[in-house]
């Protein structure tokens, strides 16, 4: 059985479906791509059990079969060549033979009965998303996903869908993003958890081209073009997180990002390792930002003009965290919302972008005195 | 005391003396710069112990002073600071304070003397070489000396300075390289090992400045501009690299070198990770180049085409060893100089550079069968 390829073209195949091969696995046979030849399609899969890839050409193809190859190796040899004419002859003692005009590579194949199904998503429910849009959500909100296994549903993505828009939200217990995505509107409430792979994955997938999402009951599946990728949900409850978010910060602290960053920039050389704080000393024209290092000895003081409408305030952060925020809002001017030095900080850019509603909580720490 | 300097010349210059700050050291004054305050000249220094660093820009200061600051926190501070004015503030409390228009800083300093020295190299021996040339003449030979402890002379490079040239000598015993740089010649046969971490930190610092060698019996010490850089020399015995250089190789196969290299990637994929072996089956007009994992059952094959001049042969090398050459050889069609299946192999560019000669030597290995 034989099929003819471009290496190219082939090159350029892999290179979508490779993302999902795991790097390190205790099953050897997801380290594969599996080849599915049907009806002169050349269909890929790979999966490494939690996330799935999958993407298609036409080959002229003898006839129909479907083998398991080493997926790193056969990829690596195809973006290797230059532009050439791939002849792949599949031999009966589990033996793939690549022949271009000057190499032949043989290479082991594993029977296709070993690779883990595909799950099908349910076409029944679907959204049309448009790619650099879904790309930014996911770029703004999936920095705050909790790093710890303790609650399975913060490691993940909310999405939920809502009747003022597409909600992504996102928190470990210390901050929280939600941007609201208007252009998708739902009657029913529904809320879905995507893992923290999934996301990363998927961001570097996305680009300009639109995208169809599929909701199931334990799988979401995006395609974008001719690839689809499908991703296990995390079947747990999400935190109800609006309890936490405060309906009236009455005092606005309003200042310039880039200001602002570049003073935390250096905040984050002094702040101590330990506990990571930066004070801010809210007067109505002016903020004086802090840090220390016990340790070293060492301590930074800067003054930033602001615009605020409350009473002094001296509040305390994670210096890392309002760096993350600040890297991802973008708006020229930024606001925080605050109502005292123990009670949640919501941040904002100015101005809203269109289409979309972007909040950030921050918690507070308590400050060392 | 105090001294003004703008943040963007101070930058400029820590980022030519950090290098020589250790990552890891057990002797935490390492980690620290030296600022030497003389005559209205600010001096600073690096130094591991191995390499040091030295370089200076004027500054308006009211006295003279020496103090100890730490490197990375100091240099991250000035880089994070836009195009500003910093003052300086030397206070007696070892402490040490950094005022902007904005921001206070306060560091901690440790006294001078804690320092260690660093060397001096004396002027008696001196050479100056065109900074690209040095720079190409340690590309082009670094990649050789050897990775292990158990010969130190070899894990350094060989300036060897002889009536013919400059010689650039690196080997790890199984591949051996010798530039030989004509620019530069002595009646007297010299030799001096320089250390991998002097030849790696020296190659970044290289540019289109001449450079001025001088030579110790300890340290070798390099001016480039402003800037000094030293390093304690291997105070070994070379090994007698000569005697293994084959006098007369008289069969040789001329090959394209980006065939070959392109080749030889794709081999690289195919070659078991213990044998690490890539087979040449040598004729007149071609040469079949070949490699195979048995462990994964996996082979790979490709001819090219040659000149070749003498009995056909076949001859097994390290295929990350070959790689490796001709990453190394600039030119577009590469000799292979052999004699028989086991003896050492030289490899050349068909055309020297001008005013260079370079030879690389590789040993063979013995074919499985």
């Amino acid at each position: 059985m034989e099929f003819k390829v471009n290496s190219k073209v082939l090159e350029k195949l892999l290179s979508k479906i490779i993302p999902a091969v795991p790097s390190r696995t205790p099953m050897p046979i997801l380290e594969n791509f599996l080849f599915e030849l049907k009806g002169g399609l050349l269909i890929v899969h790979a999966t490494d059990l939690e996330i799935s890839l999958r993407s298609s050409i036409n080959v002229t193809a003898s006839e129909d079969i479907s083998i398991v190859i080493p997926a790193r190796l056969v990829f690596d040899v195809v973006r290797s060549m230059d532009d050439v004419q791939i002849n792949f002859s599949v031999e009966g003692n589990s033996k793939l033979v690549l022949t271009t005009e000057n190499g032949i590579y043989n290479i082991g194949y594993s029977p296709s009965e070993d690779f883990p199904e595909t799950p099908t998503v349910s076409k029944s429910k679907e959204f049309l998303i448009n790619g650099k849009d879904l790309k930014k959500a996911i770029d703004q909100t999936s920095f705050a996903m909790s790093k710890e296994d303790m609650r399975p549903a913060m490691t993940g993505t909310l999405l939920e869908f809502a009747s003022e828009g597409l909600r992504f939200v996102t928190t470990d217990g210390h901050r929280l993003v939600r941007l609201i995505y208007k252009n998708i509107k739902t009657s029913a409430e529904e809320q879905y958890i995507v893992p923290e792979r999934a996301i990363s994955v998927l961001s570097k997938l996305l680009g300009e081209t639109d995208v169809k999402i599929y909701l199931g009951k334990s799988h979401i599946s995006f395609i974008m073009g001719d690839v689809e990728f499908s991703s296990r949900l995390i079947a747990e409850k999400y935190p109800a997180y609006s309890s936490v978010i405060p309906l009236e910060n009455e005092n606005t602290l309003k200042i310039n990002r880039h200001h602002l960053h570049s003073t935390i920039k250096r905040m984050m050389l002094f702040s101590s390792s330990s506990s990571k704080q930066v004070k801010f000393s809210i007067k109505k024209n002016n903020v004086v930002v802090s840090a220390e290092d016990i340790d070293l000895g060492s301590n930074a003081v800067e003054k930033i003009d602001c615009e605020y409408n409350g009473e002094q305030m001296d509040i305390g952060f994670n210096t890392q965290y309002v760096n993350d925020i600040l890297t991802h809002v973008e708006d020229e001017q930024v606001l925080f919302k605050l109502h005292s030095p123990t009670k949640a900080c919501i941040i904002e850019p100015e101005k809203k972008q269109e289409g979309e509603d972007l909040m950030l909580l921050l918690m507070p720490v308590r400050l060392n005195t």
